[in-house]
C-alpha cells in the first residue's frame, strides 16, 4: 500500500456505476467541497474502466483547487461482490468484471491508499454517518435505481454477513412466478419495482397500444427514458405512468414490511436514483402498504424515510471508508 | 428478585407454549437430567397458567431427585413478546395475555431468580450453543409448528431488533392476496407453510370430497391431526398428503432464500414440531428451492440444516438463560 499523506485532510470517495462514475472530495468535516463525473463504458474494458477511475478522481480533486498530496485515502463502491480484504472486485455484472484487483490498480494509478467495498453498504454508510449521524443502532437502507440493493446496520455496525454479500434485498422473491428477474428467477423485489422493471412495463405495454404523454416526450421508442419522465407525467395527469409507479410502491412496501417484520429496525431508510425522483409520489403508498403488513406493535416504532443524500449517499460511504481505514 | 442459590449446580429451563408447558433440569454441562411436562390450560387464566409453570418447574426438579435448593435460577420462553427488562409478557396471542408480569409471579412461587425471553429467540439460543456449540457468528433459525418464528444470531450473540420483537419471519409475505393468516394479512409465510395452514388446506379439502388415507387413520373429521400423521400418511403412499407437505416446503424453501440473499447466513437451522416429523420428506425440497433462489456466490456457502433437538431446543435456550443471566 502506498504511504498515506498523513497530514492530509481531505479524501476522495468514488461511487463506480454500470452508466456512470462519480466522485467526491471531502473535508475532515464530511463535507462535500467538490465532484466531478464521467461515464462509464464498461465496454472498453477493465483497463480503461480504472483509468476513467483515476481520472475522475483527480478532475474532483483539481476542482477542488487541491492536488493528490492533499488527499489521504480514497473510497471506492463497487457495484457487486467485494473482498474487502484483498480489494478484488469478485464479480460485477453491470461491469461485466469478474475478479478485478481494483485496489492495487488504482494505488499503482493514483499512488494513494485505496479501500473498496459494495456500493450499497457503502452507501448505507453514507447516510447513516452524515443523515443519521450514527445515531439509530440497527437500520435498514434500500437503494432502489436500475436494480434494487440494501445495507444494513446492526447496532451501530455495518453488517454484510459471513461471505460479505449480505444485503440482497433485491432478489426477495414476492410474486412467486412473477415477472423474469436479470438474475434468473422469477419475481424478484428488483422485477416488479426497479426502475428497469417500471420501464420494461412501460416499454411492453406501449408496443402493445397503450397510450402515454411519456411518447410525446420522448418518442415511441422511449429513448432516454428516465425515473425524472415518469415524474413529470404523473404531474401531467397520465394515469397509466402513475400506475405503474404505484404498483411498484405497493411492492416496495411490501418488501419493507417484510424486512421490519424480520429485522425490527429502528429506522429504514429509502434512497437510490428512483426514490429521489419519485419520492412524492410513492412515499405515501409505500408507508400505507408498511401500516398494513407489518406486526402489531412494531410500527408507528420504525421510522420510515427518504434519504436526502439522493446520488451523493455512495460518495458519502466512500469517503467515510477512505477515512476510517486510513486513521 | 430472590437470592439465588448461588452455589446450585443446576438450572430448569421451561419452554410455555399454547398448549403444553414442558420443563427440563439442566446440569452444569447443560445437559438434560430431567424433564416434565403439563398440558397449559390457558382458559383458566393467568394465575391458573403461572401455578400450572410452578408446579412444572417443581414437578421436573423433582424427577432428577433434586430439591428447590438446588437450582440457581429458572429461564422462561413465552410465546409472544417479552420486556426482558422488567420480566413482562408484554402480549401472548396463544395465551390471551397482555402484560403479565410472569418473572415477578414466578419468583413469588418459587422463590428463586426468574428470566423471561420469547420462546423462539430462546429456541435459537439453545440450538446454537448446544448443538452449533457457539461456532458460527452469523445463524438463522426457523421453527415451524402451529405457527412460524426464527431467531437471530449476529455476531455470536442474539440479535432481537429495535424493540426486542425481531424474528418475524411468519409473517413474511410471500404469496400476494394468498391465504388468509391468524394475523389478519394475506399469504404470509404462517398461512402457507406452518402445521395449521397444511391441516386447514387438508381438512377444507377433505369438506371438497378429497380421498386421503388420514380419514380412515383419524375419521372424517381429522380428530387430534398431527405432523405424525402426515409422515405417516405419506408413508401409505398417500399423494395427496405429498403433495400438500411438498408445497409447504416448497415455500419454506423460498422463505429461506430470501432471508440467505438478505442476510448472508453463515448457518440456516430449522426446527420445531413440523420439520422434527417431516425432516425427511421436507428437508430435500427445502434445499433444492434454496439451490434455485439464492443468488450465485452466496448458496454451497450456507449450511441448510434441521435440528436435532427438537422440542427440547426451547427449554435448553431458557436454560443458557438461566446460567447467563444467575452468573
Amino acid at each position: 500500500m502506498p504511504e498515506n499523506n498523513s497530514q492530509a485532510e481531505h479524501v476522495v470517495g468514488v461511487d463506480v456505476g454500470g452508466t456512470k462514475i462519480l466522485g467526491g472530495v471531502f473535508d475532515s468535516g464530511l463535507r462535500c467541497v467538490a465532484k466531478a463525473k464521467t461515464s462509464t463504458k464498461p465496454q472498453r474494458g477493465i483497463q480503461a474502466v480504472v483509468e476513467r477511475i483515476a481520472c475522475c478522481v483527480r478532475d474532483a480533486v483539481d476542482e477542488a483547487d487541491l492536488g493528490l498530496q492533499h488527499v489521504r485515502a480514497v473510497g471506492v463502491g463497487a457495484p457487486g461482490g467485494v473482498d474487502v480484504e484483498t480489494g478484488q472486485v469478485i464479480f460485477a455484472p453491470n461491469l461485466d468484471w469478474q475478479n478485478v484487483p481494483l485496489k492495487r490498480e488504482l494505488e499503482a494509478h493514483l499512488g494513494l491508499p485505496v479501500f473498496i467495498d459494495n456500493d450499497c453498504n457503502l452507501a448505507m454508510l453514507g447516510v447513516y454517518t452524515a443523515e443519521l449521524k450514527s445515531k439509530a443502532r440497527h437500520v435498514v437502507g434500500i437503494f432502489i435505481g436500475t436494480g434494487i440493493g440494501s445495507g444494513l446496520i446492526f447496532d451501530g455496525e455495518l453488517y454484510t454477513g459471513a461471505h460479505h454479500i449480505a444485503g440482497e434485498i433485491g432478489h426477495m422473491v414476492l410474486v412467486p412466478d412473477g415477472p423474469k428477474c436479470g438474475c434468473g428467477k422469477k419475481g424478484c423485489f428488483e422485477a416488479v419495482a426497479s426502475r428497469n422493471a417500471m420501464f420494461q412495463k412501460i416499454q411492453s405495454a406501449v408496443k402493445d397500444g397503450q397510450k402515454t404523454i411519456l411518447t410525446e416526450m420522448l418518442g415511441d421508442e422511449l429513448r432516454d427514458l428516465r425515473s425524472g419522465d415518469l415524474r413529470k407525467a404523473i404531474r401531467r395527469g397520465d394515469k397509466f405512468v402513475a400506475d405503474v409507479v404505484k404498483e411498484a410502491a405497493e411492492y416496495t412496501g411490501l418488501a419493507v414490511a417484510n424486512v421490519i417484520n424480520l429485522l425490527n429496525p429502528e429506522v429504514v431508510v429509502l434512497g437510490g436514483g428512483v426514490i429521489e425522483a419519485l419520492e412524492e409520489d410513492m412515499l405515501g403508498i409505500i408507508t400505507k402498504i408498511i401500516q398494513d403488513y407489518v406486526m402489531p406493535g412494531s410500527f408507528g416504532e420504525t421510522v420510515i424515510m427518504a434519504s436526502k443524500l439522493g446520488d451523493d449517499a455512495g460518495i458519502t460511504g466512500a469517503a467515510v471508508l477512505a477515512r476510517k481505514q486510513s486513521k
